[in-house]
């Protein structure tokens, strides 16, 4: 079995395209979560209750953990083992470093950690891909056309008429030999989603940008996913879990993820 | 004072341009530390003990601590109480996130651990940048040409008859508003250095491939310096803290750190 087959047979079990995106930022944890003796933790195992029926994964922002510590390693390694084996886990530090670094990050990740894939930045190369997709299960998310503004310092250079982001596609195709990569578009860029699902026909994209960051969800379904209908995966982070202040913060964590999920579907049916 | 003059004042002080990379294997630690309560810490320790008098600068690479979980953490925080405060302490950890991410980790590293500086990866643009540039007298050094074989698969890919890395080179330059930035240049690229150099008179370059990759000293000090001779920081890892498994090993640690640092003001002294 391999990554991409993986994530198939998931987004089709659970029926769902849609990530929670853990970006638990302590400072906004509600107030009665803040004195639990791990609030990241006891944050995360509500949205997690709350969410896991309707995703096809978790991705979880390392930056927010590495804020907290020790602490914040703990609920690192806690939460994935609160997340149900029927979801892929992701670990969103998009490292990327020569050789011997990498194969330190990826043992540390993917194999003591154990999360079932990463975000990789492309910028230095093979060497610092080849560990992470040397074990077939384990996936890949290679940078490609990221959803914030500074996409545009050096991802749309023109290199022999095509922009920057398109090699890094191009390499991440020619890099597939075990069917374990995929890409990150951000859902700002529409048109260049759409062009990029008719390069990597058969590629997972991380496809961040919808939520907080107003990406149009209906044209990152219709342009986002395979053939299938599937493939995509749409992370929301702040939309979903910190949509609400309220002391049922819960219920509208639940209302949120089951809206978007719901909403994922309809264009599903509608374009495939 | 912005990280540029304090870089300047700290090379004159120690009258050094070497930076030891403190990428503490745990495997490769020696056995006689291994039963340490922190085998890192203890190594490092001995390390800086040994070499502080011949530096300018220790870069700590993230990933060798993330392997090592909690203690790892606390190995990172603890080494850094060891270093001299006339010595620069570089995070390699080459993150780069959307503004709100790269937020917590500018948070994380500079503020909270409090290196002087760290490394970054430049692929997703200002933003990704920004958080780690406000505080004058941190710095930043920006991925520009890596030493790896993995650097010939984007960087050097042609833009407007210009490779790519020297557009990251030239935002560099326009980003360094408050004189804290500057670039990461692989000693494995001397014509390439001599270029940049010249492009970039007045910015650090952090050097590395120098020692067990291979790079040329001679070459990395007489087109990577500044024109007063400073403003390198050639960084020397493995070819310096395992340099031996003797069990007088921190008398080799000494002796390569002064052999690096002797040769490094030989040919300061040939060349400028």
């Amino acid at each position: 079995m391999n990554f991409i087959q993986h994530l198939k047979n998931i987004q089709q079990k659970q029926n769902s395209l849609l990530c929670v995106g853990l970006d638990t930022d302590i400072a906004k944890i509600p107030a009665q979560l803040r004195k639990a003796k791990n609030p990241q933790l006891a944050f995360n195992r509500i949205v997690i209750e709350q969410t896991c029926e309707f995703v096809c994964a978790y991705k979880l922002n390392l930056a927010f953990y590495e804020e907290a510590g020790l602490k914040g390693l703990e609920a690192i390694e806690e939460t994935l083992k609160l997340i149900p084996r029927n979801v892929i886990t992701i670990a969103d530090g998009k490292r990327g470093d020569i050789g011997n670094t990498a194969q330190k990050q990826a043992s540390t990740l993917l194999s003591k950690m154990n999360f079932d894939a990463v975000t990789i930045n492309p910028y230095m190369g093979y060497d610092a891909v080849e560990p992470f997709i040397q074990n077939p299960i384990k996936g890949v998310f290679l940078l490609c056309l990221t959803s914030n503004p500074g996409s545009k310092d050096f991802q749309y250079l023109k290199i022999s008429r095509k922009p920057f982001y398109q090699h890094v596609a191009l390499k991440a195709k020619q890099w597939n030999k075990y069917f374990n990569i995929g890409v990150v578009v951000g859902a700002t860029h529409i048109s260049e989603l759409k062009n990029l699902r008719f390069l990597l026909k058969d590629m997972p994209f991380l496809i961040p940008g919808v939520g907080e960051q107003k990406g149009d969800l209906e044209n990152t379904v219709k342009y986002g996913c395979s053939k299938n209908g599937d493939l995509a995966v749409i992370n929301i982070s702040r939309s979903i879990i910190f949509v609400s202040e309220n002391k049922t913060f819960y219920k509208d964590i639940r209302r949120a993820a089951v809206n978007y999920y719901s909403k994922i579907n309809l264009y599903r049916s509608k374009y495939f």
